[in-house]
C-alpha cells in the first residue's frame, strides 16, 4: 500500500547520506573518544569536527555546544540547571502556555520545588505579547524560556526581540528550537540566545542525539554526574555515530533550507486550500506565509475526533497526528490549542499534517482525495453533534 | 598497520549482526514510537520486543526496564532519584571507593546536598567486606549502590550476598552492571537487585543507549521531565534503532557468553603469564579464574608511566588503556588502584588490556612481543628510578 508520511514534526526518516557518514563509526572507527590510543583519537576528531559544524550553523563557538541524548535532555539541563545554579539570584522563571512538554513539565516540577513560574498567554495565532513579557520580568527573574517555534501549530515567536529584552535586563534566555533547527535560520549572536535546545531526529538526523548551546560564561551545573565529558557538563561516553550523523544532517538541512522551505510552503498552501473546502473546517496557528513553520499544517474539523481521523488516515497509508506525538497517548486535549482559545470541543477535532523532504504534490493530492470522505464518515457516526 | 584493539572495557565495536537488525529502523520503519499511525505502531512494537528480550536476559519483567542514553544516565537516575524520592526515610547512602565516576561523582554531588555517604573500603583485590557493609547500615540508610564488576581491575563483587543483606534490611540495592551485562550471568531476582544500570556499547551494541532496571514498586521520580515516556520515568522520543540494537547485542552476548568467556579467560591467562616475565611487574585485581571479569587484564610495571605505555603501544597498533577511559584525560592516579592500596608511584604504571570477541591468540603473541621492549625503553628514559 501507498505510504505517505506527514508527521515530520514527530520524527523524520534518517537521510541516507547521513547514514553513510555514520557507518564507519559503528564497527570500524568505533573508539571511545576519551581513549588515548589511535581508535580514541579518530573518534575524538570526529566529535570535534561535528561540534565545529554545528556551532557554525547557529553562529556559536564550538566550545558552546554540548552533546546530549536529545531535545528533552537539552531542555531539562537548560531549565533545571539554570534554575538551581542561579537560585541565589532569584526564583522566578518566565515561559509560555504553549511550550513542549519537556519545558512545560520541567517548569511544573520546579514550581513544586519553590520556583515561581509565569506562564505567558498567547494570542489566537500562538504569539506571545512582548509587552506582557517585559511586564512579567521582576528583579527575581533568572530565566526566560520560550520555544522558537511551536510543534503543533507552527507559530514562530519573535525570538530576536525576546533575546533583546532578556539581554537588556540581564536575564538568561533559553529557547527550545527543536522544531526550528534545520528549518529556520538561527543565529544565537544576532538573536541574543543564551541557551538553545535541538534534537537530531527532527532534521533527518539520528534519534537519541541532540545538542544544547550554552553561551560562554553562563552559570550552569550538570544534570548528570560522571566522567566529566563535554567540559564537565554532560558525562557519558560520546555517541560518536550519532554526533557525526547529527552534524551531517544539519549541514544538509542548512544547505537545502531555502529551497526546501519554499517547496514545502507551496505544498502546505495547496493542502490547506484543498482541506478548507470541507465544510466546518478551519486552520490553527498563523496563516502560511506569516511567521509559521513552512512544513506545518494544523487543521480543525467540527464534530470529529482527531484520533479517529489519524487512525482512518493510517488505514489509507497516511501518517498524520492530532496534537503532539511527543506526549504519550493522552486523552487530554492539546494544551496548545486551549491556549490559543479554541473551545474544548473544537480541540478534539484537530489534525496535524507536517510535510517533509520526500513529500510530493501527488501525496497532497492523495490526502485531499482521501480526507473528505473520512471526515464525512466520522461525522455520520459522530456523537458530537451535526451529522 | 596491524590494529589490535584491547580496550573493550572502554567501548566495543558494534557487532555487524546488530547493525543489520538496526538498519530498517533508520530510514524505513523510522516512526516515533508514540505516534498512533502505522509508522508509530511498528516502532512501538520494535521497542516493546526489545524490552521483553532485555528483561528476560536478566530475569526481570518488561515493565521494569526503562531505556536511557547509557550507563551514566542510568546511574544518575538510580542514585539521584532514589535519594531525592526517599529522603523522607533517611539521608544515608552506602557505596564503595572503587565505583565508576558516574556513581562516585553522583554520590559526591549528593554529599554536598546534605546526604551522608559511606565509602566502603575494598581489600587488595578490590572486594568489599560484607560485615563492613552490614555494620555501615543505619536506620537512615536508603540506598546501597555497589558496582557488579569493576571497570579497571575486573573484580566481581558478591552481588547476591549484598542483595540479601539489603533485602533483609529493607534498603534499596542498586548495582552499576555496565561492565558485567553481556559478560556475566545476571539474575535480578536471585540476586535481590532493585536497580541495575547497563550500557549498550559495552557489549557490542550501539553507543548512546542504555537501560535501567527498576524493580516494580520502587519509589523513584524521573530525572528528566517531558512527554511522560517510559512510564513517566524517562521522557524523550525513543531511540528505536539504538533500543533494537542493544536488545540484539544482549541476545547475542547471552547466547555466546559461556563459550566466549572461557575463550577470553584462556587468552587473558596467556597474556598475564607472558607479561609477568617482564621484571618488576605485577597484576592488579583478583587472579584470573577468581571472581574477575574474564576479559580484564590489569598489569603494573615499576618505573614507567601508564600513559606513555599506551601511546607507544598505540604506535605499534595496539589499543590499550591506563585506568579508565570513562574519565576524560586526568592526571590523577586511578582512585581504584589507590583504593586497593597500591602506592601512589605504582598507580601510574598500570596498563589495562581488555579482550574482546575478535581478540585472537595471535594478537596476544604480538602484544607479548611488543610490550617488553616498550617497558624497557621507557625505563631507560624514566625519571622514576631504576634504569
Amino acid at each position: 500500500m501507498k505510504q505517505i508520511y506527514l508527521d515530520h514534526a514527530a520524527t523524520t526518516p534518517l537521510d541516507k547520506r547521513v547514514l553513510k557518514v555514520m557507518e564507519p563509526y559503528f564497527s570500524e572507527n568505533f573508539g571511545n573518544a576519551s581513549s588515548l590510543h589511535s581508535f580514541g583519537i579518530k573518534a575524538r576528531e570526529a566529535v570535534e569536527n561535528a561540534r565545529e559544524g554545528i556551532a557554525k550553523a547557529i553562529n556559536a563557538k564550538p566550545e558552546e555546544i554540548i552533546f546530549t541524548s536529545g531535545g528533552t535532555e537539552s531542555d531539562n539541563i537548560a531549565v533545571q540547571e539554570i534554575a538551581y545554579t542561579n537560585k541565589d539570584k532569584g526564583n522566578h522563571i518566565i515561559t509560555t502556555k504553549i511550550e513542549h512538554h519537556a519545558i512545560e513539565n520541567t517548569c511544573k516540577f520546579l514550581e513544586k520545588d519553590g520556583f515561581e513560574i509565569t506562564w505567558l498567554d498567547v494570542d489566537k495565532k500562538g504569539f506571545i505579547d512582548l509587552n506582557e513579557l517585559e511586564n512579567a520580568i521582576t528583579d527575581k527573574t533568572i530565566l526566560v524560556t520560550i520555544m522558537h517555534s511551536n510543534n503543533e501549530i507552527g507559530t514562530i515567536q519573535p525570538i530576536a526581540e525576546i533575546g533583546k529584552i532578556c539581554k537588556n535586563r540581564g536575564i538568561y534566555f533559553h529557547t527550545d528550537a527543536v522544531q526550528s533547527v534545520g528549518k529556520e535560520k538561527i543565529d544565537v549572536e544576532a538573536m541574543n540566545i543564551d541557551l538553545l535546545s535541538a534534537s537530531g531526529h527532527k532534521f533527518y538526523g539520528p534519534k537519541g542525539i541532540g545538542f544544547l548551546f550554552i553561551r560562554q560564561g553562563t552559570k550552569v551545573h550538570p544534570l548528570m554526574h560522571g566522567g566529566g565529558h563535554e567540559r564537565g557538563l554532560r558525562s557519558g561516553t560520546e555517541n560518536v555515530p550519532g554526533i557525526v550523523g547529527m552534524a551531517k544532517a544539519l549541514e544538509l538541512s542548512e544547505k537545502e533550507m531555502k529551497k526546501e522551505s519554499l517547496r514545502e510552503k507551496k505544498l502546505a498552501k495547496k493542502l490547506v486550500k484543498g482541506a478548507l473546502k470541507i465544510e466546518n473546517s478551519w486552520t490553527n496557528g498563523p496563516v502560511i506565509g506569516e511567521k509559521r513553520l513552512s512544513n506545518n499544517v494544523n487543521l480543525g474539523f467540527d464534530f470529529v475526533e482527531g484520533e479517529s481521523m489519524v487512525l482512518m488516515l493510517s488505514d489509507k497509508g497516511i501518517a498524520a497526528s492530532t496534537g503532539s506525538a511527543c506526549s504519550t497517548k493522552s486523552l487530554e486535549p492539546s494544551h496548545v490549542l486551549r491556549a490559543i482559545g479554541l473551545p474544548h470541543v473544537k480541540c478534539h477535532g484537530s489534525l496535524r499534517l507536517t510535510l517533509g523532504k520526500e513529500t510530493s504534490a501527488k501525496d497532497i493530492d492523495y490526502v485531499l482525495k482521501v480526507l473528505p470522505p473520512i471526515v464525512k464518515r466520522l461525522r455520520e457516526i459522530s456523537p458530537l453533534g451535526k451529522k
